[in-house]
This record gives C-alpha cells, sequence and structure tokens, in this order.
C-alpha cells in the first residue's frame, strides 16, 4: 500500500514550470503576472452526487478540472494555476493513474500547473480550486451587459442532461445518439479558447448549466418533452451565455469561424425586465419546469 | 428548506473588501499587491477521518481555516484570501449558523476575505484554499536551512494528540487537562503572527503536525509513555519549526516576548546529516515510534 507521500510524489509530482514553488512545500509560490487580475474559483465533485459509484477515473479527473476552466473562461481569464484536494477510500493505484492522466491531459492543453494539494482517506470527493489571470478592468463580469445587447450561447446544451436520463432509465437513447451524449457529460469541453478570445468584445458573461439552443442529439431525441427539459433545464453543459453590442456581430462570426464553436444569438437585454424572458420561436414565453439544479432542492 | 443560493446568501456572502469582486460570480477577482508573490494551500477535513460525527460546527470553522492559515504562516506569507468547498448532508441552519461563525471569526482576526466557494449535497466534507502574499525572495521555504543553523519551535506540541487519547479511551484526562488538551485540538491558533515576523530572520520554515518540546499538559499526563509519543509525533499541533543562524537568537527572544509566544531552541543543522536525529536532554538519540499521521497507513 502506498503511503501519503508515496502516492503525492507519484501521480501528483509532474513539473510545475509557471510556479516559483509546485508540490511539496506547505504551500506553492507563485508570481502573478503584473497588470494582471487573478480569477479564482473552486468546485467540488463527490461520489453519488455528481457522479456515480464505479464512474472512470480517467474521466472524472477531466471533468473535475473541466468545471473550474469553465468558470475562468466565463470571467474572459486564461487559466494558470490548480490546487487539488482529494479523499479517497483507499490508495488504489489504477485510480489514481487513471484520475490523474485525465486531470493532466487536461491541464497542458491549457498551460495549467497543479501546484498543491491535499489527500486525505474518505468517502470519494475531488475539490479543484483553479486560478486565473487576466488583465486589470476586462474580466468578463455576468453585471456588465447593457440594454440592447445582443445575447448570445456557445454550442447548444440538452445532451448531458439526456445522457442522465438515458441512465436513470428514463429514456432509451440509441448507439451514436447516447455516443454523443455521453461524451458531453463525462468529459465536457471547457470554452476556455473563447473566453479568451471574447475579452473586449463581450461585456457580460456567464457560465451556464441551463441551456437554450438544443443540441442535434436533443433534437433527435425520441421523447419530446424530455429533450426540451434537457435543453432549458438539465444541467451539467458548461457553455457560455454572454452579452455584446449588436455593433459586435461581425467579431463574433469571425471567432466562431476561427473556433469552430457555433455561438447563436439567443436574445435580447430589454430594458425594465428584471429577470430573463425565453420565448420560443414564435415569440411566446416559455415555461420552464425546472430551472436548474439546486443541490438543496 | 434552504435552497442552495439562499444557503449562500445567508451564511457565506459577507462583505469582502479586499477582493475586486467576492462570491456571486464565475470566480472572484481578487488584484494581487505588487512585489508580492502568492503563497497558496488547500486541506479538507472530512467527517469520519479528521472528525467526529456531532463535532461542534463553530469549532469545524475554526478550524477548517486554521489549518491553512498556519500553512500560510510557515511560507512566512500574510493571508489574504480563502474560498471554501462544503458538502453537506442537509442545508441544516443552525449547523450553518455555528460553521460560519466559526469560519468568519477566525478570517476577520487575520483579514482574510472569504471570496468564493462551492456547497453541494453530500458527506460533511470541507475544503478550504487559502491564498496568502509574501515579498518576493521573503518566503520561508523547508528547503532554505544552512550548516549552523539554530532549530526553533513555536509553542509547544502534544496535547491535541493527548485529547484524541482521551476521547479514544487510551488515557483518562482530569478537567483542566483536558480542558486545554480538547481547545488545542479544537481550536488551533495558527501562528500567523509569528510566520510574518520571521520574514527576513528565519532561513527556512515548516509547519509541523509532530513536534517536539512537550506541552505543560502532556507533562502533566498520568501515562508517560503515552505523553511523550503524542508530543513526538502525535500531529495536530500546527506549530512551526524554523531555522535561523544563532546570529538572530537576539531577535528571536525579542518576538517571542512580543507575541508571548514561547519559542525554543530544539536543535542544530548538522552537515552531513540527511534527516533530523532527535535527541532527549543527555544527547542520546531518540527513536520515535510514530512519525506523523499517514493518511494512507
Amino acid at each position: 500500500m502506498l503511503t501519503e507521500f508515496e502516492l503525492i510524489g507519484r501521480y501528483f509530482s509532474r513539473p510545475s514550470p509557471s510556479a516559483v514553488l509546485g508540490v511539496g512545500d506547505d504551500c506553492a509560490l507563485l508570481r502573478p503576472t503584473p497588470g494582471m487580475m487573478l480569477a479564482v474559483t473552486t468546485d467540488m465533485l463527490l461520489e453519488g452526487t455528481h457522479f456515480l459509484a464505479g464512474a472512470d477515473p480517467r474521466k472524472l479527473g477531466h471533468k473535475a478540472l473541466a468545471v473550474n476552466l469553465s468558470d475562468v473562461a466565463a470571467m474572459g481569464a486564461d487559466p494558470r494555476w490548480a490546487l487539488l484536494s482529494l479523499a479517497l477510500p483507499a490508495a488504489d493505484e489504477s485510480w489514481l493513474e487513471g484520475f490523474s492522466n485525465g486531470l493532466y491531459a487536461l491541464a497542458y492543453r491549457y498551460g495549467v500547473d497543479l501546484v498543491g494539494g491535499d489527500t486525505t482517506r474518505g468517502p470519494l470527493a475531488i475539490s479543484i480550486t483553479l486560478i486565473g489571470e487576466v488583465p486589470v478592468d476586462l474580466a468578463l463580469r455576468r453585471d456588465g451587459a447593457r440594454d440592447g445587447d445582443d445575447i448570445w450561447l456557445s454550442g447548444a446544451t440538452g445532451e448531458a442532461a439526456l445522457a442522465v436520463a438515458h441512465h436513470a432509465g428514463r429514456v432509451a437513447l440509441g448507439g451514436a445518439l447516447l455516443e454523443s451524449c455521453t461524451a458531453r457529460l463525462d468529459l465536457p469541453e471547457p470554452r476556455v479558447d473563447l473566453g479568451g478570445r471574447l475579452r473586449g468584445i463581450a461585456r457580460s458573461a456567464i457560465d451556464v448549466s441551463d441551456g437554450l439552443p438544443r443540441a442535434a442529439a436533443v433534437a433527435a431525441c425520441p421523447d419530446p418533452a424530455l429533450a426540451e427539459q434537457c435543453m432549458y433545464g438539465g444541467g451539467d453543459d458548461y457553455e457560455l451565455v454572454f452579452t455584446a453590442s449588436p455593433h459586435r456581430r461581425d467579431d463574433i462570426a469571425g471567432i466562431s469561424a476561427e473556433l469552430g464553436i457555433a455561438l447563436t444569438r439567443i436574445g435580447v437585454i430589454v430594458p425594465g425586465e428584471a429577470r430573463a424572458v425565453l420565448r420560443d420561436r414564435q415569440g411566446n414565453p416559455v415555461s420552464v419546469a425546472r430551472a436548474g439544479f439546486d443541490h438543496f432542492r
């Protein structure tokens, strides 16, 4: 059986070139870039709440970082450094190898260094804190929208929730459909590049777990009512909703083409509306049964 | 029953004046101080592993932050910002009130702002990430000691472990003794002020969970063998071990007097010794049965 130090040394001590001091001391030491603000976020994934027992550890490593990357992207920030708190029932080497490979593979893609953490014995729980950087005054806050701004959504929503519905026996999805939905649930692609490109163009942004335009897979779902529910409020989508002046439509079309990400105009900021009103293609208000996931409802 | 947003709004949204943007967006936004490095650390406390079911939530709030403050202090850094990931079996308001009061009370004492977090439903788990700042090149790293440096320990060790032994029925402590040991276990005082004052004086430092000079309570323990074990390798002490040149002894005596913290010279860095050799008052090597806690042994 591995000791705690062997576990850290073997699975969580890869080089962290962007840190002054990485894993191994009481703290990591980081040198922030002059002229930048820090954008920091933390998310915890628990067995039984966010994923099922026996979930593929490589996918868990990916997803635990992806959900944090999505938050940093939604601020228009570039991700830099991550810290991991990990509770494990036992020091299972095959699990650790899969998990750390999944985590580091995604981290490397975006230049993120794992600089610290904590490992302990307990029911499987994964908590990651991610630190990004964004130039002062260019962060995409959720309160930056102005009247008349277009509202945009990246990609499309509902597939992850459909996969959950399939696993729960609420719908039976076919082969390719199931595969695409499951990939969106297990290996979400955070919109990191998009977040960075929207700096100076978008005026506000958030990461959505509740979305609007439906993914192709959702359109093909055999249960239309369920598909609609998944699309509007299913969760686990990790797309960005952002607003921008109508003068920016060409810029945004260019970013969409450059990154190969669908960006869809789904609404407009209306003076005097205190909350979002969702309308269907005919302009009629849509009532959404489930308005996003609440862990305590 | 509280919703997740009500829970955050009611218990974890106090003002965070040192943040550009605190709780409520995808990320917090922080402006690092020019000329400073970041010292970042994370620690997770789990019910059943780090504390017993039914533990006082106010003490848990204190301790969850204290263990992180101790790590930041051990780098000689000033704590600035904290993020909290919290898994709860239910949104229990009386628990939340106690926990948040304990957490914020300690945070205020050291000027730390809680700027973000995540709440979810699950077995009770508390993960805090703490970000501190330390002037470039003044961080107290564990690899900074030089031959001939004195080795110092703050306070004294063993009391927290004695409280654990008492609760486990391995020893029966009397009233005042039990009270003092229990306070050290439940409400540890991180050496934040000391860490800051040692910048430029100490050459290396670590936070210890295994300590050396015995606390008064440990000396009074009815079971001397157990007391010795607790003192050398019991854990949960949150004292600092640091090294400094012998020329600094007067400075260190001054800091001890100023802060009212016992600082004891417990050894010296010897050329050629690859590991610490612990000697008793007669200078004979001491063999320590248990060399600190390992979560996977």
